[in-house]
């Protein structure tokens, strides 16, 4: 009901929560896959888009048994929309990351973290022995000026991230605030770490892992 | 020696090889990460382009030693110029498929095919411990009407692929026919396989599983 009343929200206000969700793209392809490839109360879940789509988590950890979930371009709504074939696993942990293409596609940060916000209650009633991750947005930097949709949304997604930490405190969850890790002084994605503004290099996901690592092993 | 003169042959026929090893792309993002995480001598490694890329190879095989080596996008001189990290650690294993982005920038068949046996005589030369596994290039669909760069050239496809076996035959390595397992009666990739005309489904990495399994527990 709430997830209706969200899109009927959207509707209204204009913007769409839809644009990756199309199955006869990248999503359709990975979703397919994903509803084929079993999860088991054994496994580490990594839910995002491009950013958790493009490591290769289960050697970045060294475990066989973290499986990668993420789609690049994907949304929040996305991530719902995939939900099943992962939560009937009971998987052990979710770590989720998600957000930004929603804010590249105009949403405020509150209604992303609405979106949010019931994507984990989802994954808690349906899933209530997983412990969940809630991973923070990361920053961006313009400076490369190669995705001109995230143009002027820095605010956005630190108005974001705080939110997000309130709806994992709300629900007992662990927030996992990445930003800082990658931010440079001047609150752009630091160029160490990135070659577009939004996506990683690899020394990055070598930092990320030295982080999440204590919460995988926990 | 080899591949400077392949280099200025391109250059003098006017065409490029170089399209998709832009490190300022998703080829730098995911060339970066590979040269961290380390391969070794029991490993099993995918090396290829999206359709490479999309899987998700180690838990489709069951194998916490299959390592995902596909980048979204890239050419058989990209998988060359990232070579090193994967050779230096003497996989048990390397599947190769590639060639399809190549034909997709207007290469004839023979000029993808001269790139792929001097990217198997790198490997055979520096990793000779190595067994390769080099797979066909699979049919293509343009009733989707979604790529414009391979429209018409399903028969270089078909060339493509004959003279993949005659390379592999000469260096006495496996050559895996993946063509005659999607192809349906019109020569197209079958839409029950693809919702783009040249990504997979879920289904596909099944089927494509079902015959690769066998080599890959030789």
């Amino acid at each position: 009901m709430k997830r209706c009343l969200l899109l009927i929200l959207s509707a209204v206000l204009g913007v769409t929560v839809m644009v990756s969700k199309d199955r006869g793209s990248l999503y359709g392809q990975r979703a397919s896959l994903f509803e084929l490839l079993p999860v088991d109360s054994t496994d580490i879940v990594f839910l995002g888009n491009s950013i958790t789509h493009y490591c290769e988590w289960h050697e970045l950890l060294g475990m066989p048994n973290v499986k990668n979930r993420g789609i690049s371009g994907d949304v929040v709504d996305g991530f719902f929309e995939r939900l099943d074939p992962v939560v009937k696993g009971h998987p052990k942990k979710i770590f989720v990351m998600g957000g930004i293409n929603d804010i590249s596609h105009n949403l405020e940060a509150d209604s992303v973290a609405t979106l949010m916000a019931s994507l984990l209650d989802h994954i808690i009633e349906n899933s209530p022995t997983t412990e969940i991750y809630l991973q923070s947005a990361l920053p961006i930097n313009n400076d490369f000026n190669r995705y001109k949709n995230i143009i002027g949304k820095d605010d956005v997604v630190v108005a974001y991230n705080k939110l997000l930490e309130q709806l994992a405190a709300e629900r007992g969850i662990t927030f996992i605030n990445l930003y800082p890790l990658f931010v440079n002084e001047e609150g752009k994605l630091d160029p160490l770490y990135t070659n577009d503004g939004l996506h990683l290099l690899g020394n990055a996901y070598i930092k990320w892992r030295d982080v999440i690592l204590p919460y995988v092993n926990q």
